[in-house]
């Protein structure tokens, strides 16, 4: 039987692409050989998260509700099916969502719906009627609840998995305020939000742009998103928040008796980090050659314990690894011990491009000398570690890792902003997969016409302008030549 | 604007009905009164979840979860929609699922899906095309997932939340064996987590059956399933687990190459525990006629603390008790400081509709002594603490709650089940709340017509044979007086 047993062991995965040149091939086959997704389920834009994605992207919604819960929000969960007539309530919104919306008006073999269903694109629409009968006074209010949730959108563009489905994960915050104020202040806390997790827990460097009026949130008043920089030089859009000022409260009707016992409209602010999406950035940004480095913080597993054994020590080998497994389950710390029959050989390449962040490997010797080795996966580096230290070193040694990945990514975005003030430039910056930052006429509609030349001259698209750096415009349009009014970036993007 | 505060002060919430006389109404309004879900939607079938039923459901669900995990299985997720073609693959299964199931046909304005999609209404034939992929050899089982998901089943029976929607929360679990004996083992281990969780951790008592031939989940071999006692004298179902056989296998192409080298089918098993209606029976059993009591263990507040505030004194005692909530939270209790300003009397009626198992009172003179005084919500008692032992009472304190309600639960268990020889007696123990034993000709498919003539006779349905105690049968089948073959139960049920 052992016989049998080799001649079906598994063929060795060493992954070895070259990320940064062929990034497109890195990422299919990182989502196939780590098994992240699979992308042969049958219907455009959907495929199953696999446990190794899933657990990841479970950790990933983890530290995110942890950190709305401290800022006071509840959760809660809405249908995941909207009667038509909602969606319809409020005009931008129902034209920016309605070419998207997969519609149930069947069911079973026959009977059919009286009215159409919505998948959720989004839910604001299935939401804000129920607001509109929860909120009575200004004691209701500030209202701050979120779903964790699918979310279902007929993309026109090619699908990827993570980058781009029709189906993806996601947190949405949907929040009433008494006044415009509080709302802004929440946008501002959001903004915060997002560094705290996805740029500190995450390791994913942003910028943090208000987008243009044309490419905003329909419906809303402005929207502000984090964006960073993929691979391939193209920038992403991480969480959004957007201000909707009191449109939807006046198109559902949100009102509330202020203290002075009259009634006014509420205004609403909601947030939507795409989990799932984001996770797309995690495993491409701090991926290698070899294949996933995932943060410490985020990893299924933080630690896999592989035994080496030689002949009759196995046993023993095994056994002190469930010793070492034991001690570091107790510490708190995510740990897989790895003692199928695999060689130790094959394990190692498996857990590397599986990006698990620390291996420890024990063998016979260590045994009597009360040790292990720790080999870390982001410098690639061993060394030797003392079991009574293990669970300090482990902890040190995660923060360490995590804080490479974070500088790695960060170097990418060091002379990434090329200052450009004609449509040559920018064509020129954005083809060396650079960002360019123009003085431009205006983010209001009257600008739009520029940055259609801009998107047909060079390809790039608007970002808008940032709210993490102040800047200051200088000079003219490059394309109307009209004095500038704001600092804005272009760049190719997802 | 003190004036006007008071004057919007919200009315009192005194929940009084009488649970076991008055269970319809005492669920409707406890629902409503509660904020657990709402209604009013305007989809039938369909209503939102609101934090106080989410929160408790995460919690169940996270204790579910964690039994999974240790024993070995993985979580993962599927796409909600399933291509039609997958469903019509098992011939029993497209039968049982397809009357029930809502389809997507169009996506936005005028575009047509080349095939239609369903909303899952279980899983099986999402998962299993793709289990054929992944499986290879016998290397590769067992294969042990589960994904936490919504599920829609366009239900006939009226609808009601929680414990009958037409969008449930579930997990479901998929797992395939190299053998029926392992097949067989693994639904024992889920009828084991079901044990260790419904009956340890949620307190509900339960009775397990292998349910009749003509019961079972469409395409399996046999299902096997936990039943409780809602207050209204109705069983009502908890976990089900299923053995398929190689049913499915077959139907899906689900081969591995064994250790001989042949390709053979594999066996599986499903197990489906559907956390929101398990919530629905959390509620009715352990609630009483003042509203919710939640568990110490699923509660989302498990402490609440409140300030006894009059006059000068107001800020230090909320400081007072800023303290003992911080003191909690820090030893791992669920603990929320209610310094809202709401009278202490309002407080108490609102947390104890609520259901929160412990509440904590503190005014002026208690700060100099440093005690506090315990409520206890099911027993509605008072107790001191001092301020020193608070940790260590709470947790004791909450282990004796867990032990009150499902003593109490258990208590309704007690003389339940009446012994029946005739159709009489069965509609009389039936009409007085009691559960029918009785000896039954066969839960084969040839006992139907039986069953079908004690469901008219007596509306009661049958709910299977004991997996839990060893039953023998004596007599004959009170139907058609063949010789009887098992001790089968019947019940009224949801």
């Amino acid at each position: 039987m052992s016989d049998k047993k080799e001649k079906q062991e598994p063929r060795q995965v060493i992954f070895n692409i070259n990320k940064e040149k062929e990034f497109s091939d890195w990422f299919g086959e990182i989502v196939k050989v780590a098994e992240l997704a699979d992308i042969r389920y049958g219907v455009k834009g959907f495929t199953p998260f696999l446990p190794w994605s899933y657990m990841t992207m479970d950790i990933m919604f983890g530290l995110l509700e942890d950190a709305l819960k401290r800022k006071k929000h509840l959760p809660m969960l809405f249908p995941t099916v909207i009667p038509e007539k909602n969606l319809t309530k409020e005009a931008d919104h129902v034209e920016g969502f309605t070419p998207q919306v997969f519609w149930i008006k069947d069911i079973g073999s026959s009977e059919e719906l009286e009215e159409k269903l919505a998948l959720r694109p989004t839910s604001e629409t299935a939401i804000y009627p129920m607001y509109s009968l929860w909120i009575r006074s200004w004691r209701d209010l500030p209202l701050k609840r979120y779903q964790r949730c699918s979310v279902f959108r007929s993309e026109i563009k090619s699908t990827r998995p993570f980058l781009r489905g029709r189906e993806f994960l996601w947190i949405e915050s949907h929040n009433v305020f008494a006044t415009h104020e509080e709302a802004l202040a929440q946008v501002m806390e959001d903004l915060e939000t997002t560094k705290e997790v996805v740029s500190d827990e995450y390791e994913l460097p942003v910028m943090i742009f208000r987008r243009t009026q044309w490419d905003k949130f329909p419906g809303g008043l402005n929207t502000y998103a984090a964006d960073t920089l993929m691979p391939d030089g193209k920038v992403i859009q991480l969480p959004s928040t957007h201000d909707l000022g009191d449109n939807f409260a006046k198109a559902f009707d949100i009102t509330f008796l202020d203290e002075n016992n009259e009634y006014v409209h509420a205004w609403q602010t909601c947030y939507g980090p795409a989990v799932s999406r984001i996770f797309g950035a995690v495993i491409s940004i701090h991926g290698d050659n070899k294949g996933l480095r995932l943060p410490f913080k985020l990893a299924p597993y933080q630690v896999v314990v592989i035994p080496i054994v030689r002949g009759k020590n196995a046993e023993e080998v095994v056994s002190y690894c469930k010793k070492v497994e034991s001690k570091l389950a107790k510490a708190g710390i995510r740990v897989f011990l790895d003692d199928s029959d695999n060689t130790p050989g094959w394990k190692y390449n498996y857990w590397e491009m599986k990006g698990v962040p620390i291996r420890i490997e024990a063998g016979p010797c260590d045994i009597k000398e009360e040790k292990i080795v720790l080999f870390r996966r982001d410098t690639m580096k061993r060394e030797p570690c003392e079991l009574k230290n293990l669970k300090k070193r482990v902890y040190a040694l995660g923060k360490e890792i995590d804080k490479t990945l974070r500088t790695f990514a960060e170097s990418k975005f060091e002379g990434l902003v090329v200052d450009c003030v004609s449509l040559g430039e920018m064509e020129d910056a954005l083809n060396k997969g650079k960002i360019a930052r123009i003085p431009f006429c205006t983010t209001e509609m009257d600008g739009l016409e520029c940055a259609e030349e801009i998107k047909e001259r060079t390809g790039g698209e608007m970002r808008g302008t940032r709210m993490d750096v102040k800047e200051s415009p200088e000079g003219v349009c490059p394309v109307c030549g009209r004095a500038a009014q704001e600092v804005a970036y272009v760049a190719r993007s997802y």
